[in-house]
């Protein structure tokens, strides 16, 4: 079932998705009318097949593929939720629409002619299939016309068209833009761009601290949140925000280990999505803070202690033997460092010094001290 | 502890909020000089001390109030805490500032001098102190510069200022306005609204749905989410744009007990919040969608099914024994048709009839038929 191809040339491979759609469909019909077994080949998502690049610095899937063919009685159902999922997307697609996993789920379900049998019994099935469209054909969730919901926002000194509507982002008050889940270039085009650099931070309650302050306006950036782990359009836009604008990230995040992890995620993709990173990761991201080391250069106090628990200390040492991190002996003393203060430290947990300490103090300090950055 | 006191009037007590601060403070201090015990009364916030008040059709608090004084051994702990937490909100007012309900958690926390007591253990102590001071100074959490992680946007055909800057949300491309959570008229101020109602959805899957086809340039309305359970931020902007701007709000929720539950809290309020229902809840607000009937109604396939788990069936029987469900014939027959079909349906399964069908027939069938509206 598994066989190596060729390592996807993804530009070469890139194009109209629709285009491919079709190509996709007619393949099928040919092999069909040959009297062959129609079958497409899915490229894997699995660990096994999960690679990290260390000159591109992104999370990159291998070359590993399963062949899914409709006369193959293990396959046959899932050849035709791909089938059915992909006439969904085109269908979005040729409509200029676009629709929630969720929809796809909805649009695609249905009772088999004659049968009890539905397509699909749970959204369950329709998300991986939705995903291996995503790889086979090469394309972006997005490109495919489907969004996830969408989390996070922008401000700062930006100005761009969304769907033709001319956004500044320096001018949304105190909410902010909201950011889609669709940020491509035929949705979102950049026009004018003031800022020298992004900021962006984990949550929205901290990033209206930075809002309300002012930051931006005083340090020329845009200041991005991404809700927690930041959704699709979050990553995607950061990417292009950092290779069309040239614009430096510096990420800020809480002193734990998912907060690394997120930052790992922003800078070398996910393992989940790693057929994305290329499109999404943002290798010279940097992570400034808040880091284990802060306690004593800031001389805080008990009050921003979080004691450790278990699945903390787990999870640190988890991180520390992805390849991505290994080897990296500033994120080892980093990880470490956490593990022997015992604590570990929200963001949130600054404004215990003072309500103005996060934005006067310690970014200003984090920004000009390289030496604290980590990569 | 438990005295009885003159209901409070709300509009004979309301007025700047650091003069209330001022005056709590104030009274404390000269309570202290006279050599007497400095103690505050907090309204109750529990189930017995809630009404339904069947003419103005909003859960209100009773008058029952809680005295919290400094030399009661119970309640000195509190008693500081409560002086703490409403001296950090005299701050953030004075620094025209504000700060999240996990900031103030962090701005109030310290170990008291001479010993290794915190002020504060948990965030868990500092919330309800915030929520006895809101109501003990007859504000809202707002306007004491408190606030909550925002979600839900806006897109229509207003135009208002939000801190000064200038918002056509008929122009904000696809990510709309992201709803802050202050959206008091200090914040924001309404300036031109061509829109003539107002459509909650549930999420933002289903609000990106109307938005994307252009539901709120065709019918002249506002469109908004909350998230699921709509925060504060919504729940006060639906409110001022109901009364202010004299807009009917339209509410579409999934048909299940969340929704019912969720229209519920738009429409009377919360058991919880029950002190601000009088600047949140929206007697008039009807719930439009999607009811037990629609099924039927619209000739809907087995595919929109969800089974209704015990949860369900236990949570409908309870929402049907609230006051403000209870005797209601429509809603009566609107949640025991739920439970005799067996089945809830969300919003976006109408999607199964067709990608349109949701937009382009089932809203404007029931914006036109009132009879189907539920009150």
């Amino acid at each position: 079932m598994v066989s190596r191809k060729m390592n996807r040339d993804s530009k070469k491979s890139r194009g109209p998705v629709d285009a491919k759609l079709e190509g996709l469909a007619g393949r099928m019909v040919q092999l069909a009318a040959k009297g062959k077994d129609p079958a497409i080949d899915i490229p894997l998502r699995t660990l096994s097949n999960v690679n990290y690049n260390a000159k591109s610095r992104v999370i990159e899937m291998g070359s590993g593929v399963q062949n899914r063919s409709f006369f193959n009685f293990g396959q046959a159902k899932r050849f035709m939720q791909t089938m059915l999922v992909a006439s969904k997307c085109k269908d979005l697609i040729d409509a200029k629409k676009s629709a929630s996993i969720r929809q796809i789920y909805y649009m695609a379900k249905h009772t088999i002619k004659g049968t009890s049998e539905k397509t699909f019994n749970d959204q369950s099935e329709s998300d991986p299939i939705l995903e291996d469209l995503e790889v086979a054909t090469n394309s972006l969730r997005e490109e495919l016309h489907v969004f996830a919901d969408s989390k996070g926002a922008l401000v700062g000194e930006l100005q761009f068209a969304d769907s033709g509507d001319f956004i500044d982002a320096a001018k949304l008050g105190s909410g902010g833009y909201a950011i889609p889940s669709i940020v491509e270039p035929n949705v979102i085009r950049f026009k004018k761009c003031k800022a020298r650099f992004v900021l962006h931070v984990e949550k929205g309650t901290v990033w209206r601290r930075f809002v309300e302050d002012k930051f931006w306006q005083q340090h020329h950036c845009l200041i991005t949140h991404g809700g927690g782990q930041p959704p699709r359009g979050v990553r995607r836009l950061l990417h292009r925000l950092h290779h069309e604008l040239k614009l430096p990230v510096f990420v800020l995040l809480d002193n734990d280990p998912w907060g690394y992890y997120i930052h790992s995620v922003i800078k070398q993709g996910s393992i989940n999505l790693a057929y994305e990173s290329q499109r999404m990761a943002i290798p010279d991201a940097k992570f400034i803070g808040v880091s284990s080391f802060d306690y004593e250069r800031f001389k805080l106090t008990d009050d921003v202690k979080l004691s450790l628990d278990e699945s903390d200390v787990k999870r640190a040492k988890q991180i520390l033997e992805y390849p991505w991190f290994a080897g990296k002996k500033p994120w080892e003393k980093e990880i470490k460092k956490m593990m022997s203060n015992g604590f570990k430290m929200e963001v949130e947990a600054m404004i215990s010094k003072s309500l103005a300490f996060l934005t006067q103090d310690y970014l200003p300090h984090k920004l000009k001290n390289k030496s604290e950055w980590l990569d």
